[in-house]
């Protein structure tokens, strides 16, 4: 994974200095995108910003979002660290060295969550692939800034620096243009009773997982949304579906 | 290289805080053993302290030795970190991969230099293998902390402890058993019109290969053939559809 094709994304960071830190590790890592959700641009003050040490204008140039959704909404894939156990983690290694390609010439969005609470399950859910830095079992909890800086270290050791990306390859889907599709094919699907409509959010996790994980291209999130519609169409055609015509 | 056959040695460290962050870092991957060189042992104040969070045993055991080679004296192998260019550099990576059975049952010394200057030559002569972590040649300055954290990350990444990667890794589906549900989701998707009867074939072979290269697991594929399964039964309702009940 080319550095230059990663954004971090910090989702209501607690300590200006970590976030100052971070930008530290980022930029010797080579990684210039920052954006922080729930935080304003001003964050870092005077007194943590020593702690970004020759990265200022990383710092300076941080931009901000209201929401984690709104943050890789330009990302092509999204990954999210998360100590909180749970079915298919990568650790750092096993994702970059699966990650090659993945996101062609788009943006990786590689997000953290807050140093406290991590990520809440509906952020997660939101993300393509969960990554678990291995630690001693009874001492987990990373400090924010050691963790931006390991799994930074790791993409660029991953190699890929020299790249996949230039060959022709068809434009990647946005994050934003996969959900598009997801939300109406979860429409469609509750409308044929094949998600409960009180809690879909799980089933469609782990779809929205499996279909990012193959980083569809353009042409394939729009065959989904046909895919999609199609089934609107049938559910309102079914006598009983809550998208059923009156 | 097991972890716990690890000793980090910090060589005249300038920053409190450093050392303080250094021990969680530590802790977390499961390096237990620290020794200062030219510091005493209550060198971390109470300012720095919480940033030892989880290792304040850690640093309340903290060696101290008057030169490197005492602190070195009892480890079988010792490697330096050194962002100094020179011959025969090793990787974070590159040595620990070489580093299985180097030390048997005695231990590793991990040494980094003070912040602004580094390991002097003599100390670098000392050592039995220089590491250098790779960054942005133009930013190549790590913070002290952000350096151990890696490289005990890269130590316990790279294996002893007995595999993080290949543990829990969900059963992949077979290529027959993501077919079945492919064809089951075509049958289903001619049935409500998405698919054109009388060529369903290239639109269900753009569905496979995206579906192949997320590599879905066994739990994906049998969410997928639920669902096709429920388009199948939404089509049977819909009237004029292939499939519609007689």
């Amino acid at each position: 994974m080319r550095p230059d094709r990663i954004e971090v994304v910090l989702v209501r960071p607690s300590r200006p200095g970590n976030v100052a830190a971070a930008c530290r590790a980022m930029k010797n890592m080579g990684i210039e995108r920052l954006t922080l959700v729930g935080r304003s641009a001003d964050f870092v003050g005077q007194e943590a910003r020593p702690l970004a040490y020759g990265a200022w204008d990383l710092l300076d140039s941080v931009r901000t979002a209201d929401s984690l959704g709104d943050a890789v909404a330009g990302c092509c894939f999204v990954a999210a660290t998360t100590g909180r156990p749970g079915e298919s983690r990568f650790t750092p290694r096993s994702f970059f060295g699966a990650a090659d390609g993945l996101v062609g010439a788009g943006r990786l969005g590689l997000v953290f969550g807050p140093e406290a609470t991590g990520l809440t399950n509906a952020e997660l859910a939101l993300c393509h692939a969960h990554i678990t830095i291995p630690t001693h079992a009874a001492h987990s909890s990373l400090n924010l800034a050691q963790a931006v800086a390991i799994v930074a270290y790791e993409a660029r050791a991953s190699g890929g620096e020299g790249d996949a990306e230039s060959r022709d390859e068809p434009a990647r889907a946005t994050a934003g243009e996969l959900e598009a599709a997801i939300q109406e094919l979860g429409e469609g699907l509750e409308g044929i009773g094949y998600l409960n409509a009180s809690s879909p959010g799980p089933i469609l996790a782990e779809l929205r997982r499996l279909l990012a994980r193959a980083a569809p291209t353009r042409r394939e999130v729009t065959l989904l949304r046909g895919m999609a519609r199609q089934v609107c169409w049938a559910a309102r055609r079914v006598a009983g579906s809550p998208l059923a015509d009156a």
